[in-house]
């Protein structure tokens, strides 16, 4: 699987969520290459609360990463807001 | 669900934490699709105190990006008092 | 409750750990907003280590943030010793 | 416990290794006010493995503020050796 | 083990996650040295999905850090599309 | 054990690490203060894969912040190949 990562920008907020996803995922796949296992694993994760609360973590910290190369997305919406104050 | 994030940009910190929280769910969701099965973890995680402490720490790491996208809101009531100092 | 976040700007450093202590225990009340829930829960949390050092955690990551929006309080203290060095 | 955190300044980063302690420990206290049951908790969670790589997790949470407040002490030592490259 | 990590800097936000899961793996070598021992250890976390989603989180955290590194390799790929604004 | 801790500054990324490792473990000793206990302990949190997750966790933490201090060693390695673009 190469370049499955060619840039963090992204156009708006939600497409760098779904890219914090991807991030978060990716760290698992790469721990565990076998997608039988995961697939087996992951039916008892996406059950167990705790687990969910974790995933929701890693992807918080990715997305702390991906909205900073973006410059938190200021100049997309934000311009037509606040161009001249900012 | 489209359109959910359209802007890390919010009024006040009040807002911008209930945004940290909803990126916080968004990131469960997003984990376990089913809005049933959901529904079934929410009353065993919510009465298990370190799963609300996992909870109320993803929370604080998604206000760290909302709070630093929004330059942590010093133009607004900052301004009032220290505009001149700041 | 509103309005229990006007500004994460404070006068003193220790001011600015209280938020922090505030703001962490609101991501919990949002998860779990019954106060008769929480009461029960409380002797239990308060009583297990790890709760203890999972809640400091947190903790730490809400200072994180509101020292980060009040520039470290470098302009308090600090401007009396060495104003003109920094 | 008035007046126990002035300033995050510290005249070297042993000192502020030594302060990121002391909020992890306040982070603690403030979350179980009781001293007495903070010393019977303290044998337990001094011997488990898992709650001290805690602790150090909350440690380090704080020595990245409080390095941070301190531009990393750039100033002190590395003046000296670096001055005119830095 | 010398050399093994002569630069933080990568040519792509790939390699730079390649990166971050390096720093990951060397931080488990350098707590248990043992590599027989390891490969005990690595049929049993590699199937627990809760241990695969905190190796998610350090390789997340490492990402951090390569990623502010590389300043989010925004000269790269960006510099095609919006040299011009950004 | 005075004067561990001298400076932030490293030569090397990899010296880097090394700092970060040993700010980890002087989390963990001033936690737990006896050797004695440490080297009991240390057998056991070092063939539970979930403990050497999380130590690797708080070494990643650790280097943020050494990275950070030494500006990510950008000076080093990547003047030599671009010092005239960065």
């Amino acid at each position: 699987m190469k370049n499955w990562l060619k840039s963090l920008k992204t156009r708006t907020p939600e497409e760098g969520f779904d890219l914090a996803i991807r991030l978060s995922q990716r760290g698992v796949e790469l721990t565990q290459p076998s997608e039988e296992i995961r697939n087996v694993l992951r039916p008892v994760y996406s059950r167990d609360p705790n687990s969910l609360i974790a995933a929701s973590q890693v992807i918080a910290t990715n997305f702390q990463t991906v909205a900073a190369a973006n410059d938190y997305w200021k100049g997309e919406k934000w311009k037509s807001k606040s161009a001249d104050r900012e």
